[in-house]
C-alpha cells in the first residue's frame, strides 16, 4: 500500500469522524478499489432480472465491466465483459437476451459459460480453451446475486446461510422490478453508509420514516411511554411472526442493531423489526400499496432488513421491497441504484402504482443523498475537524470504521 | 514550498511577461493558495448585503466556505462553514437569515458568534466552548467587508487608513444591490490583474470607456492639446471636490496610477479621478443613471477607484458603484463577480434602469475576459516566449509581478 | 524518456494487441505528443481552403495552435499563433482572411510571413526582427497541405514524390469542400489507426463498405469465384487507367496493402483500388454523386487511396474525395475530421447533394468510431490480456505497431 494511504490511516482517531483525506485522496480510493471493492463479495444484480436463459445484465464497478447471465442449465454465470482477441466489450447494452456472447468486433464467439466457441483466421495450433471471457466468482440465493472479482474470494456461506432464511418469505426470486432510480451522490461512498448507520439525523431529515419505524429511539431518546410501546410492538410481532414461521432475528428494540460488528468482522446481517402501530408497510400512509410478497401469510410482517458490506441495503414490508446498490465513482462521487420490488404477477395501475409506491423510499433517500453532499462539502474544508462520535447515538459508525480498517488493511 | 514551484520561480524574468508555468502548474497554484488566498485580506462582501442582525452570506474560495454574518450587536463575524461535529456544511445557501447556525445534520447549534449552543448526546463532560465554529478573521469598514484565513493576518488598519476616508462619501454602507454578474474567465487569476493595471489595450478593446477616462494617456500618447485637456479637467475637479471635502488622493493626470508600488509592499490604494469633459458618470452617453450616491453634493466628482490585491477593485460615479470580486478556480478559470450598486433607496424603474446602469461596465468587463481568455490559450503553446513589457505602457504589470513574488515568496 | 513510459513499452508482445497502459497512460500520452505528434509530418489543411492571398487556417494539436496562411506571393506560411508580446493567441477564429496578422490585446502586428512589422512603446533599441511569429515548418503539394512542429523534421520530399503524382489526377487543389463533420471518438488514436489498418471487421460491420470494395479478401477469405472476379477487375482496370496516364501503385488485389511497411519505415503510401463490379463510386448504389473531379477522362478509375501516418487517410472516387484528419485529444480521446471534396466548380442542389455525397463514408466512418470507442472501454479492464493478432487479417496493425514503437523510440 502506498506511503500516502499510510498517511491517510495515520491520521484516524478512535471515536471520531474521519479526517478529511479519508474522503478525498485518490491514492486512497485506489487502494480501496483495490483492497475492498474489487475483493469482497458484491451484490450485483437481481434472479429476478435474468430468469430465462441468455438473459444477462451487465455491472459496473470502476474500471470493469461484468456480464451476468443465465445459463441453459439455470445456473448463473459472471464474466469478465472483454474479449480476449483485442479487449473490445462483448455486450455493448446494459441488459438483454443472447444466444451466446459475441464479439461486436471480429465476432469471436463465446458460450453463455464464457468458453470460447468460434473465431476465425488463427493459427491451426490456436488453443481454444485457453481464451475464454475471464471469469468472474458469482453467487446466486433466494434472488439476490452476487459477485466477487478476487481470485479467491471470502467464503460466502456464512452470508448465504445467514440472509438466505431470512430473505426466502419475501419471496424476492420470485418477483419483478417495478421501478427504479439511478442517482449519483456527489459524496465519497463511506460518507452514505455513515449516513446509513445511524438515525441520530433521523428527525430532521426523515419525517415521514420516523412515523413508521422505531429506529431514532436509541437509549438517550427512550421514556417510559415509547419505551412500553415498543415493547409491546415487539412482543406482539415476534409472537405472531413465530406463529407463522417467520424468524426476526437477533435484534428487538429500538435503535439500530449493530451492524456491521463492533470488531469489524461481520459484514452481512438480516433482522425483522416491529413497525410503529398502524404502518403495515413503509408507504406514505402506512397502508399496503402492492399485494403480498413472497409466502407472507398477512401484511403484519414488519420490516425485513438486510445488509451486506460494502454495497447493499434492503428493506422489505410485506407488500414491496427497496433495495439500494451502492458503487463508487471516484472519491468524490458514488452511484446509487434504488430498485422497488414487487411480486411478479402485481399488475400496475391494478395492483399497484408507483405514486404511492415509491415515495416512502424516494423521499428517504434522496433526503440521505442531500446531507452526504453536504457533508463532502464541508470536510473538503481545512478547517474540517472530525469531531466525537456519539457513543448512544453514532455506534454503528464507530463500527463501520473498524470494518472498514480491517478491510483496507487486508484483515481476513 | 515544492521544487517545482521554485522552478517555476526560476523562470521570471525581470520586465517580462510570466513563463507559461505560472499560468499553468497546478503546483504553484496550490502554493498561491497556501501563500496568498489562504492568507491575505480579502474582498468578501458587503456590509450592505448583511444589514439586520442573522443576515448572512457565504463566501467560498478554494476549498473553504465561510460564513459572514451580521451579530446582534451590529457587528460582524466570519466562521468556517464547517460542523464541528461531522463536518456538514452549516449554511446551504449563499445568503440568507437565522437566527442561529444550525446544521442540517444532526442539529448541533451555534450562536451568530460561533459559540457552540446545543448538540445532544454528547458525554457528561464534552468541553462545548472547545467546540465553537472556527473562526475567520473579519474587518469592516465604510461598506466593505474582508475577511482572511490566516492564523495571523497581517495588519489591516492601514488599508482601512488609507481607503476607508476615500470611500466614506461614496456612501456603500447606504447602498443597494441594483445587480450582481458572476462569471467565469477561462483564465489564470493573474492574467486577469494584468489586464486590469494596464490600459495599453483600451483604445482597440474599450471604445466607451477610453471615452469617459483619460487612462489611456500615459506619457508616449500625451501630445498637447491632450495634455492640456487633462490638466485643465484635472485642475478644475480637484479644486471643485476641495471646496465640497473631497479627496483626490496622491494621483493625478493621465494614464494608471502606480499600483501597486514598485517594490511590491502597498496592495491597496484609492483615488478619484477627473473625467473627460461632458462625462458625469461612467454610463454609455456620460449622464447619471441613478440618484446620488452617499454624500456626494454634486454629479461632478469623477470617479473613486478603490483596489485592494489580490481580490478587488471598484469604479464609483456619482450615481453608481462597480465593484468586481475576483476568486481563482484552478491555474485556468477564475470567478469575478460583478456588482452595481446604487442609492439604498432608488428605486427601479423610477430611480434607475438595468438598461442604462449596466452596460458600461458590463461591455468593459466583458471585453476584458474575453483578452483573458485568449491570452491563457496563447500562453498554454510550448512556443510561448514571454516579450517585453512596456516602461511606458506596462510599468503596473511590472509592479503587479513585483507584488506576486513577493506574496508567493513570504515576503512580509 | 520518463521510465513510467519504458514500463509501457516493456508489456509490449510481438504479434498480439497493445496492453491497457498504452490506451490509457498519462505519461505515454505526453512522450507521443514530443516524440510523434510534435515531430512528425501532420496532415493540416487543404489548399483549397486558403486559395487568396491573406486566407488562413488554424490548426490545433494538443496545447498548440498553428496558422497556416497563404502569402501575397502564393506561397503558404505556417506560424505558432502565438503573439511574441505577451502571448495572446493572434487568429481568434478558426479560419479567415487577413491583410495583416495583428495581436487583438495590445495590437501587434505582423505580416504574412510572420514577421514583426510594428508595434508601439518598445525602447528605441528594440529589435523587431528578433520577435517575428515562431515559424511552423510547412508544405504544399497536390492540394494538401503538411507541417511540421519539428525543430528539424524529416526529408518530406520521399512523400511528396510518392504521393503527389498519384493525387495529381484526383484535382484536389482544384476542389472545394461539400462538407465536414468533426467528430471526438472516445478512444486512444491508436485504436483509430488500429482500426484504419485491418478489414477483419468490415462485413460485420460495413455492410456497404463490402459492396463496393475487395478489401475483406484476404489470403482465407478468397475462393476460386471471388479470386477471379477480383484478378479480372484488377487487370481490366490497370490497363484501362494505364490507358490514360493513370497509375496504380505497386498493390493490386484483395485485402489491404502493407501499410505501414513492416519494419515500421514507410509512414506514407498511395495506391489505386479496383471496384466490385457496377461500383463507379464509393457511393450508397456505386453511381456517381458529382461532376468528375481533376483530370479524370471517365468514372471508371477505382479507389485512389492515400495515407499517411500520424494524421491522415484519403480515399478518391472519380466524383468525390473523403478526408480523414485525426488529433490526439488525451490518452482517451481523439478528434476526427472527415471532409467531402469535390470540384470547386460543382454547385450544391445541381451537381451534388448531401444526401448522396455522405452517407457511404458517413456511415463507414461512424460505425469504426463505435467499435473503437468500445474497443476503448473493454481494454480499460483489469481483465483484459492483449491477445493474438491475425497474420492473415491483421498484418497491418502490426505493421502499425513497428512503426508506433519506431517513432516512439526516436529511430530516424
Amino acid at each position: 500500500m502506498a506511503t500516502s494511504v499510510d498517511e491517510v490511516l495515520d491520521t484516524y482517531r478512535d471515536g471520531h469522524a474521519l479526517a478529511r483525506p479519508f474522503y478525498t485522496d485518490p491514492d486512497l480510493y485506489t487502494a480501496e478499489l483495490d483492497r475492498i471493492w474489487y475483493r469482497d463479495w458484491l451484490f450485483a444484480a437481481l434472479s429476478c432480472e435474468i430468469t430465462r436463459p441468455g438473459d444477462y445484465v451487465v455491472h459496473k464497478i470502476g474500471t470493469e465491466s461484468v456480464i451476468i447471465v443465465r445459463r441453459e442449465d439455470g445456473g448463473v454465470s459472471a464474466h469478465h465483459n472483454v474479449c480476449r482477441h483485442r479487449g473490445s466489450i462483448i455486450a455493448t447494452e446494459s441488459r438483454g437476451r443472447a444466444r451466446s456472447l459475441t464479439c461486436p468486433y471480429h465476432q469471436w464467439s463465446y458460450g453463455l459459460d464464457g468458453s470460447l466457441r468460434s473465431c476465425r483466421a488463427v493459427p491451426d495450433d490456436f488453443d481454444k480453451s485457453a481464451h475464454g471471457l475471464r471469469p468472474v466468482h458469482v453467487r446466486e440465493f433466494d434472488g439476490l446475486v452476487y459477485i466477487s472479482l478476487a481470485e479467491e474470494p471470502v467464503d460466502f456461506n456464512p452470508v448465504q446461510n445467514a440472509l438466505g432464511p431470512m430473505a426466502r418469505p419475501q419471496g424476492l426470486a420470485a418477483a419483478k422490478v417495478a421501478h427504479s432510480i439511478d442517482y449519483e451522490i456527489a459524496a465519497n461512498w463511506k460518507l452514505v453508509w455513515e449516513n446509513n448507520r445511524e438515525c441520530f439525523h433521523c428527525v430532521a431529515n426523515h419525517p415521514q420514516y420516523v412515523l413508521a419505524n422505531y429506529d431514532r429511539y436509541d437509549e438517550i431518546d427512550l421514556n417510559d411511554r415509547i419505551e412500553r410501546e415498543i415493547d409491546e410492538a415487539t412482543a406482539r410481532s415476534q409472537a405472531k411472526w413465530a406463529a407463522c414461521g417467520l424468524t426476526a432475528g437477533e435484534f428487538a428494540g429500538g435503535g439500530l442493531a449493530q451492524f456491521p460488528s463492533p470488531d469489524g468482522t461481520i459484514w452481512y446481517s438480516a433482522n425483522r423489526t416491529a413497525m410503529v402501530p398502524g404502518y403495515l408497510s413503509e408507504s406514505m400512509d402506512g397502508t399496503p400499496v402492492a399485494p403480498l410478497m413472497g409466502s407472507y401469510p398477512d401484511p403484519d410482517i414488519g420490516v425485513l432488513r438486510l445488509r451486506t458490506l460494502p454495497s447493499f441495503w434492503h428493506h422489505g414490508s410485506c407488500d414491496h421491497a427497496v433495495i439500494t446498490r451502492l458503487t463508487p465513482n471516484g472519491p468524490r462521487s458514488t452511484k446509487a441504484t434504488v430498485s422497488w420490488l414487487v411480486d411478479a404477477d402485481a399488475q400496475p395501475g391494478t395492483d399497484y402504482d408507483l405514486d404511492r409506491l415509491l415515495p416512502f423510499w424516494q423521499l428517504t433517500s434522496e433526503q440521505d443523498w442531500l446531507i452526504c453532499e453536504r457533508q463532502q462539502r464541508g470536510v473538503e474544508s481545512r478547517a474540517y475537524t472530525p469531531g466525537p462520535l456519539s457513543a448512544a447515538k453514532e455506534y454503528n459508525v464507530v463500527n463501520f470504521h473498524a470494518w472498514y480498517l480491517r478491510a483496507l488493511c487486508g484483515g481476513a
